[in-house]
């Protein structure tokens, strides 16, 4: 019953592997959907597993405010609070303190803020960070950092990360002994490679189960995020899963992995179909739009996915025009299985050696669009 | 394949039967859950189904202003639209004109109106009615009719029910032949007696595939509910299901299956649903109440719906109090599902002759609540 990360294979810097947990295994490139407050929005968990989806993400601070830690505990934790048996992973909450809350306020030993529920003050630090991790039963649990955002200037990128580093210390030791679950660190310093090259130094000195890349996807733009990979990972263990945070876009997520990424998760695929949006092999389509009114045809007849292939563009632009629920169920649906479709094909790209010829595919297949399928 | 009742046996007034369609069996005593405008809100068809659900109900309404009779019939009928391949009740679009429109005006001819959503003006005559739900392929069609409000002048309700009468025999005529489709007549008369009568021997004169009953459950109450049903069910053609339209409660139902109605459609279970309220075997539950909160216990630890056997009350509570879709979704469920449950239970108990002690039970649970249990 141990947490263990295995590279079964690489085709360049794409890396293969399986990440071993008492509840289940995740095949790595994995992507995670998000259970914001302890549900994937819209989806049933069946709906989630149904799309092949190994682990899904939990936000701390969400939970923390609402239902609460300590009541999710007396529950018995957070996987059968949601009835979701497979592995959770659960930020630190930083970050949504930062995106989220109001009067924020960041001092050496944690960050004070209050709810943008009601308001409310609250107190988080690396040590009640992982105690709430620790109290949800997270299989993977994240260290406290301070993720400062886009553009920042240097000073400021590297006194966050060195804070970071010293609350990866604390996290880290506040994570205890937990067999069978994880505690990763989060490399911070902005897109200044020494920075992140400091940042990745330390935390392997302090020693993570994985190791996660924070600090990007927050305003910077694809090509200066995937410049910033072509320093940081090459810096991280070999030997430990390397996780992209709030990444990304289809292309996001083939270009990283072409980086050496083997996690990631977003909340694209379930906000956008929340929004009318479908994500597609043949790019994205906006299924409010009225050429899709009388269309019969499916958002992907080759899917898996029952949203995918069995309703017609027709009917789910007529639900999402009326404001039904269904309609952002099923795009929703669509949305994470074609997300885990993609991973399945890049895991299968690489057990060939076939990764280079993948991307291209991908590429090709999203510019050209369906008029050219 | 022919629409084709048997009736299988009885108990008292209460009738066991079967209705034979193209599209597969529905057997009675049966609900029908809404699919307003062509989804059963927040569920999906599977999840329909899986309750047991032998045929949903289509509002014509809805669907002639969106997305349009001619374009669900384009796109292959209702059923391939939404996804359903199994029986489909619609009603007429009379009753949602009355309740929903506005500036509506009533002719001998039909009703103008001006649509909810956009204002723009249309018009409902009794052929035209007929040929929109041909359009929309529905295996049952429902006759224009026109519903008196509660309370309602005799004059009123006569008038109403005369007209109704004359638009019965141009909407069976309109009907036509529909080898496996079946016209539906509606018996209206108000809680008067004597035009109660009146309608439905008018309507077995013109004959129809089934009568309805309308203008009941529209502010009457129970019991005087219950009383119109005690002289309008005896009235109606043994040999042909009768359909109580839009009720109602559990108790509405067992209560008129005692009183010899087969059919009933109803939004309670989903509309209940999406405002966090749980029907069960002890009574009706709102989950947004705090004494919830912790509760690890499920809905209802018997049954065969996953929403409410597979999930905590907390959960639940917690999913209704942060707005949550899944909430929406679960408690939908489980509430079809307990309505699926009792159709089921009361057929059981009328072929094994115990209708009385099912309905004494039933209600008896139901006073009682889950603390006696």
């Amino acid at each position: 019953m141990t947490f263990a990360f295995r590279l079964l294979g690489t085709d360049g810097p794409a890396r293969l592997g399986e990440i071993a947990t008492p509840r289940g295994t995740i095949r790595t490139p994995a992507f995670m959907p998000v259970g914001t407050a302890g549900t994937v929005k819209a989806l049933t968990p069946e709906q989630v597993r149904s799309t092949g989806a190994d682990i899904i993400l939990g936000n701390t601070y969400h939970l923390m405010l609402r239902p609460g830690a300590e009541r999710v505990a007396r529950l018995g934790g957070l996987n059968r609070f949601i009835n979701w048996e497979r592995p959770i992973l659960t930020d630190s909450g930083g970050f949504q303190v930062m995106s989220l809350s109001k009067l924020r306020t960041v001092d050496e030993d944690g960050v004070t803020f209050a709810s943008h529920l009601d308001g409310s003050r609250h107190r988080l630090t690396p040590e009640r960070s992982m105690e709430i991790q620790r109290l949800l039963g997270s299989t993977i649990q994240m260290q406290l950092d301070e993720c400062v955002s886009f553009p920042h200037a240097r000073d400021e990128a590297a006194r966050a990360m060195r804070l970071s580093l010293r609350w990866a210390e604390r996290s880290r030791r506040a994570f205890g002994d937990q067999p069978g679950h994880a505690c990763f660190g989060i490399v911070q310093g902005g897109v200044e490679e020494d920075l992140r090259l400091e940042s990745a130094r330390g935390l392997a000195g302090i020693g993570f189960e994985g190791y996660a890349i924070g600090g990007l996807a927050v305003g910077e733009g694809q090509a200066l995020m995937l410049s910033t990979l072509d320093f940081t990972t090459p810096a991280l263990p070999d030997d430990r899963p390397r996780y992209l945070m709030g990444v990304g876009t289809p292309s996001d997520l083939v270009e990283s992995v072409a980086r050496g990424v083997d996690m990631f998760d977003c909340v694209m695929p379930t906000r956008a179909g929340r929004h009318g949006q479908a994500f597609t092999r043949f790019g994205k389509l906006n299924l409010r739009n009225a050429r899709h009114a009388e269309d019969p045809g499916p958002l992907d007849a080759e899917s898996d996915c029952p949203a995918a292939s069995q309703y017609s563009r027709a009917y789910i632009h007529h639900l999402v025009k009326s404001g039904e629920i269904l309609g952002m169920t099923l795009l929703s649906w669509a949305n994470v299985a074609y997300y885990q479709a993609l991973m399945a094909g890049i895991r299968d790209a690489i057990a060939h050696g076939r990764f280079a010829d993948y991307r291209a595919a991908f590429h090709e297949a999203q510019a050209r669009g369906e008029a050219g399928a």
